[in-house]
């Protein structure tokens, strides 16, 4: 078989400069959200299948990549279908493993748990520019924390994350799925179609108000329940009064705690930011994912023209591991896009320190190319970046070549000088 | 179906603390490598499955996870054997991936280039204790150094993260397959016969040198050969001298060069060494890979009883992706054992800073959270890890809890008193 250059169909090579800022970001990543007091955790790339297509997964299941079974365990003459075949796949996210590594170590690990993963999830998605079937994805969640501390703080968490990352001006939307419940409910909709009527609801950034009307009454449902929907809509504001209104408006539909709730959420994390950014009321916001059972949030940043991460509160999704519910609430940020902005943004990672290259004649001897290597390792110690190379013939070149990787100093070692 | 709380069988769940110590090692490795100019880079997980059974990853082949087609591509009633199922599989190591990677982007990357890449791998191996499914290798790399300037800054790079990470006193076993193949040739084993000669030759370890006559002899080789081949292990030392006496010996069937060379490298590491380790030559070193083609290393180290880490210098396997050989040369070290051991002494990560705990009285009026909220963002910005938790009935015990995570301070704030 002929070997391959090119990475596989949608995966990429990461070149030295990119991942420069991929381990900056990371350390960043680290730092912050452990003052916040998340700890580091990992889980394996692998997971059971049974796990992976446990409907948790939402749209993300028909994107696994499965693995094979190996050894007596694959029957190929007897297998009648795909699952036959497989016993496991890479994840499609951090969430469902989490949820895993809880049940199966809750008893190991702090009540709260504050968790911190960065890892890379597979989705064999159609490729396309900017969105790879490998890629990471960075997740901070809280495991058995009741109240909305939970909520606060990972928004906290992230958004001093965000500024610390030189991003401002972006926006923390934000709503509770039970508000969106009941706003479905309160118009009217019969409840095994909140999920179509959401689903139209979520378009409302692309197609307004009136596409969300007509799609709606495509779908056959009654005008008053359209009307008294969007009459909402149109009264609600995006900050506390907004809540206010929905907590009076829904009060025969909705527990006031749940708005009360959310209005100390946004309060909170705008007394306490230290960073620049709004934080929004948002009752169109959906987040695709069945399993939230709470607040829900979004970062949306005009310089991306989208979201740059999201999380929200699942309440449910550990009890499927255990038998017994644990409250959850996690926030992902979009870790391929921030690097992909800063690239953009010709970000220089500071204080990497000086960079200098020795330059050698070709063919030094052993005695004195011992003088080199002990002046390298002397430098090193003290904290300077020292790469060795044999001088090339064309040496302007070599040192401009050279200059783009960050070397500003460069000393040139002669046999007949040493 | 049923969901499944343990990992896949084989790989593990890291829990924090092990993930203090495994971040801690990867800042170390990147920061060390870093000053001798190694530069990071990732390639996929998923490989082509071309790639993967190139005869370049010798008995790790057999062990491969392989991914199953997707969507038309996967025609499962045509389907005669494995190889018609798949089309790329999890990487069982960095070198096959790294040569892939630099044909792709040679013209990109300065020459000669070092890199430097942290990554896991997979192989389905029977499962044992220690070994896992799923490990991380970490391998440093110098492509396009043809001289011996690359073993010897990779020997000291390595060895100086070792002694970083508080590793003293191990020992680098040196050899180089050209002498290994001249010392069977000089003895008259037959050019077909020489793996079976050092697959024989590698369990000097474990069987001493009669074993190995022993198994030599069951093998029919002539006793005129086995006497010649092992009269030379007898008289061989392992210092610079051992590498004469080969110099001198083989010097019909052996380049002086590569004795030369290979004194070069022993003895300028020792010069330059900065950390307390010993060099020396083992003409009984063989290293499982077909593909090196020169020098050859290995770390051995009493506290663990086996290799930590290896490497060598593969000058032909690039040449397989472009057609054109580009002189390559590698150290991989065993990054699990060395955090296992990490762990096993008890090691404490280094300065991680103050870590407090604030224990909030349950049910705290939104108002009177948001100064505890504002008091803590205030302690985080200054460099504080500040941790909030809702105060439990067992006080003494939820602060025994988090003095086995660290914490060291505690503030608690009741509402009476805010």
């Amino acid at each position: 078989m002929a070997l391959k250059k090119k990475p596989v169909t949608g995966m990429k090579d990461i070149l030295p400069k990119e991942m420069e800022i991929r381990n900056y970001v990371m350390n960043m990543i680290r730092e912050t959200y452990g003052k916040f007091g998340f700890s580091s955790i990992e889980t394996p790339c692998v997971e059971h299948i049974e796990n992976l297509s446990s409907k948790q997964g939402g749209e993300n299941e028909k994107l696994i990549f499965k693995i094979l079974k190996r050894g007596e365990k694959l029957k190929l003459e007897s297998a009648k279908e795909e699952a036959d075949l497989v016993d496991s796949g890479l994840r499609y996210d951090l969430t469902v493993p989490l949820s895993r590594y809880y049940s199966n170590h809750a008893n190991e690990l702090p009540a709260p748990f504050k968790a911190l993963q960065m890892g890379n999830v597979w989705r064999a998605d159609r490729p396309q520019r900017g969105r790879f079937r490998q890629f990471m994805q960075c997740d901070i969640d809280i495991l058995g924390e009741l109240t909305y501390l939970a909520e606060i703080e990972l928004v906290l968490a992230t958004t001093t994350l965000l500024g610390k990352l030189d991003f401002h001006n972006f926006t923390i939307r934000i709503n509770d799925r039970k508000i969106l419940k009941a706003m479905a409910q309160y118009s009217g909709f019969p409840a095994e179609s909140f999920d179509t009527v959401f689903i139209i609801l979520d378009k409302m950034d692309k197609i307004g108000l009136e596409g969300v009307s007509e799609e709606l009454e495509k779908e056959g449902f009654a005008r008053e329940s359209i009307d008294t929907y969007l009459g909402m809509f149109r009264e609600i504001t995006s900050d506390i009064q907004g809540v206010r209104y929905i907590k009076e408006k829904l009060k025969d539909v909705l527990d006031p705690k749940v708005a009360e709730d959310l209005e100390t959420i946004i309060a909170s994390v705008d007394a306490v930011k230290s960073t620049d950014f709004k934080i929004s009321f948002d009752p169109t916001l959906v987040r695709g994912m069945s399993y939230y059972t709470g607040p829900i949030f979004e970062i949306a940043m005009d310089e991306f023209g989208g979201s740059v991460g999201g999380g929200g509160r699942y309440d449910e999704m550990i009890g499927k591991f255990t038998g017994q519910n644990t409250s959850a609430c996690g926030f992902s940020i979009g870790f391929e896009r921030i690097v992909m902005l800063l690239l953009e943004r010709g970000y220089e990672v500071p204080g990497t320190g000086e960079k200098k290259a020795y330059l050698i004649e070709k063919n030094m001897p052993a005695d004195k190319l011992l003088t080199i290597l002990k002046q390298a390792e002397e430098e090193r110690r003290n904290g300077t970046q020292v790469t060795i190379s044999i001088m090339k013939k064309n040496k302007k070149f070599q040192k401009e070549q050279m200059m783009t990787e960050g070397y500003t100093e460069f000393v040139e070692f002669f046999r007949d000088k040493l």
